[in-house]
């Protein structure tokens, strides 16, 4: 078996064709891969059922189980998505400022690929070819490391969109999976510091947690959010209880959910017991504070634990707090800077939330759930990062980009 | 003594204090610490003779000693450095972009502070009050880690600069010298993750190594460079001579400083003869691949060593390569991705050379010295970005920020 080493320097061989592809190019690359993906189904889930019968005999939990599960509609998704990756503009090549200097030199600042992505994550096959897709499009290759549950489909997906790559211009070594999908392997492809440019690690707290602290290459750190929404008093009530159900339950898995709602005492009583009956009815689990315990008998007591944990379930903690002050003192204790919300009529404090709240993305009067590269419309996305480094936010094509000066003179020394 | 976590927690308050400062106060601030600088000048020379006598006790190299060295007119130059600062424009608030969603959301793009910064570097004492400046006028709080070798002269910089800060509207912790200069307070700083938001080391490149190698803050790599300067076939080959003085012999040590000279074979024989005796002439020692030493004898035989080595020093090493693919290989191959640059008068090598080279800045027909903040136009700099994430190139003040989302909505939900 080939070292990571060696299959990582086989992307890095590869980037600077990558690099100079034009768009014709990219774009009939990525319908091809498409194409492929949709041909090769039967493969692909062939491979899944291996996947999945090791899933079974490992016992492995059953929402686990389902995203590792691939059929024919989910293998037609993802070569949809890569079609609407071709359709997006090229990110590449933009100039986004020019200017001349006093001594007749020219400078440009354009945007150039990053080079090598490496891609850490779990068991999920659709990161495979959406990765591929994103990566290509922006003119960089991708290392890809998958969890072992899903080596099987990752490599059936991969030697397809490979040998889709092969009948194009560009070359297939543009997507490179590691051969040894273990810990030990990804460890290795951490800390090829000069031959990945960046990795991007996806899945659950814990896998982010581990490259941050491992990586020697660069990381974009994505995806943990413990975002809050605070109901000021000056709020449209009936729009709070309406945002407060969207940012729980419309899809409390994801990073953008809301995790705590912290409610002005001034409109605690008028708010927190329809607020509540709302969302026991819709199934929410509510843990709330003694103050919330007094209007809300029905509810369980929040713990401090409570206030820093990202449930990425059904459970809502509540806060009843003094005013903006204290929403913004528990969001600045509390907040993993990912996406807070408040919900006002007034002018003052909602000028003083967004200005005060530190994080990726702050609201006023809608729901965090938004905090998404297609409804940002960067058309796609691979993670929202919660980092400052590079990319804050939603990290769509144009956060997979560095920039270059291209200088022209005429002989100017210095 | 207070724990390196402690003193950075410092700073972590300061910063929401630092994040939402206006123009006006952030200058004010400026001017004061650099009025404070030339009133305290005595002091700091004071505290700088401790410095410096260790420093002849402990053999430090005559080269360090003289940048460890501080006398009436560099404090002088330091304060005037900080008033620099203050003329030039706010990074923050600016918004880059805003647009609607088809929802009504606005969505706004904004500059924003990074929150703290970490300051890594040696024995010169001004990068104290440079970075505190740049920090300051970009809405962030400093940590800042100096060499043991300048300790008493940064703490009298720091004191004075604080001190000046107590008198304004910024809290004085806006500035944090960590009490202990060890290298294991520099570990300890580098694992402040979520605490310090960057870390930029200044200095030498195994100084920059270690941090690469053991932060598990995000870094912004700065400074190495084996910078090239291909002469090609279609060079006008007296500008060349000039371009090629200028980047090896006008500042030696620096980072931009070319280190090797490409030359290609076409043009050796009219061009390397004259242009290493202007070489030996400025005082430059020339070590020359096998063809360079047929067409002069007179130079030193390079290794494969020489290849990849910044000299910072006036050593030059020079290459005859097989035209302009020759030139691309080697610099493929040898390049840390700072500066290069290409002499012709051929419109298509040129080109060729601005689209594949994988650089911070390429050229054509300039000198390789112009990768500055100051000659980019950009004010001031706090160094030279060889990585690809978030800075490359100069680091100015725009790089020492990041970016928020501001939305604005009336009840939107998903």
């Amino acid at each position: 078996m080939p070292s990571v080493r060696e299959e990582a320097l086989l992307a890095r061989t590869a980037a600077p064709k990558l690099a100079i592809a034009g768009i014709e190019e990219k774009n009939q690359a990525l319908l091809a891969m498409a194409d492929a993906l949709e041909a090769g189904c039967p493969d692909v889930l062939k491979a899944n059922v291996l996947d999945m019968e090791a899933a079974a005999q490992n016992g492995m939990p059953q929402s686990m189980q389902d995203r590792l599960r691939l059929d024919e509609k989910r293998v037609a998704g993802m070569a949809q998505g890569i079609r609407q990756v071709a359709q997006l503009p090229d990110p590449i090549g933009k100039v986004e400022s020019a200017w001349v200097r006093p001594n007749g030199l020219r400078i440009a600042k354009m945007r150039v690929p990053l080079g090598v992505i490496g891609m850490i994550y779990e068991a999920r096959p659709n990161v495979t070819s959406d990765s591929a897709a994103l990566c290509i499009k922006s003119g960089n290759a991708v290392v890809l490391r998958g969890g072992s549950e899903a080596i099987h489909s990752n490599r059936a997906i991969v030697e397809t969109l490979r040998a889709a790559l092969k009948k194009t211009a560009l070359p297939e070594d543009a997507i490179v999976l590691l051969s040894d999908p273990s810990r030990q392997a990804a460890a290795e492809m951490m800390a090829l510091h000069g031959i990945i440019d960046v990795l991007i690690p996806r899945g659950g707290a814990g896998l982010i947690r581990s490259v941050v602290e491992q990586a020697r290459v660069p990381v974009i750190e994505t995806g943990t959010g413990v975002c809050h929404t605070y109901v000021d008093a000056g709020a449209d009530l009936d729009m709070a209880l309406q945002v407060v159900l969207n940012a729980k339950m419309s899809r409390p898995s994801v990073c953008n959910a809301m995790e705590t709602l912290l409610v002005d005492e001034r409109v605690a009583e008028a708010f927190l017991p329809m607020a509540v009956q709302a969302l026991h009815q819709a199934g929410c689990e509510v843990r709330g504070c003694t103050r919330t315990l007094a209007l809300c008998p029905d509810c369980i007591a929040a713990t401090e634990a409570d206030w820093d944990c990202e449930y990425n379930d059904t459970i809502l903690s509540i806060r009843v707090v003094d005013g903006l002050e204290g929403a913004l003192s528990h969001i600045a204790q509390h907040s993993t800077r990912h996406s807070e919300a408040i919900i006002t009529r007034d002018y003052g404090r909602a000028e003083r939330f967004l200005n005060q709240v530190d994080a990726a993305a702050v609201y006023v009067n809608a729901s965090t759930r938004f905090t998404d590269g297609g409804e940002f419309g960067f058309g796609a996305e691979i993670g929202i990062s919660t980092q400052k480094l590079h990319a804050r936010g939603p990290v769509g094509l144009e956060q997979l980009t560095t920039n270059k000066y291209v200088i022209r003179g005429d002989g100017q020394i210095r």
